[in-house]
């Protein structure tokens, strides 16, 4: 990945095949702007407050990874904007389980944060990682299992 | 943060500050492997192939973050260890996260890749993103709701 060293894209390991295409903070929050529905290279720009350089070069690396795609305006207008695929919209787990731990562990008690909620029940959505029965696992109760041990 | 561009520290959105604190590859694969039991600065580095002046500076930024702590080796030696704190061990749901999309996304049908197991069943770890009643929410059931307009 030129200078920030070793790809990982043969990797075994699907957490370091994800990180070298999206394990970075411009692309993930990128990714959750384009999620919130914000499309327009000036807005995400206003947004994130980056470079314009910066960011044309993570918007070109997030089309060719397939996460993010050029269409046209929805207003008609012949602008393009960008709009996620299906597998980029699926990064919303990622986004959601950013969210609750900064939620949980990066804001003071009585400090506010933003929220995502559900649009039917205007309550926050959850995270939960579960085994196959549904009950909670936690680090502690995983262990990855190696290709060469399958 | 230095040469990387605007902090989000003080950011309402918890999704910036967590990628303040760990969105970046090298950050997010250390603590996967000490997820994974790896606690040594030889034992991180000969398994990411990182130069020791990178891996140095990372796990110092994490130490400095509260994810990472420096232990007394668990063998008696007169090493130290890297371990994770509570709010470090926590990230589990960030790995499994971008575990998941990896495994969906990133590997072809016939290609093999590691897997998360639960210890017990040895069945793979599940991640779920859902309402408050447990239903499955996706990208197109939620809004993020400002500050703002709380």
């Amino acid at each position: 990945m030129g200078t920030r060293g070793v790809s990982h894209r043969d990797a075994e390991c699907p957490v370091a095949r994800t990180v070298d295409v999206i394990g970075d903070r411009w692309s993930l929050l990128i990714v959750r702007d384009v999620l919130d529905g914000i499309h327009r290279f000036s807005e995400l720009q206003r947004n994130l407050g980056l470079a314009k350089n910066i960011l044309a070069t993570r918007l070109r690396e997030l089309v060719n990874q397939g996460i993010l795609e050029l269409v046209p305006a929805a207003d008609g207008s012949a602008y393009q904007e960008y709009a996620l695929t299906g597998r980029g919209r699926e990064l919303f787990t990622v986004i959601v389980a950013l969210r609750k731990w900064g939620e949980h562990h990066l804001f003071a008690e009585d400090e506010r944060h933003s929220d995502l909620l559900e649009i039917t029940s205007r309550q926050p959505v959850e995270l939960h990682v579960t085994n196959a029965a549904g009950q909670p696992v936690t680090a502690e109760d995983a262990f990855v299992r190696k290709v060469s041990e399958g």
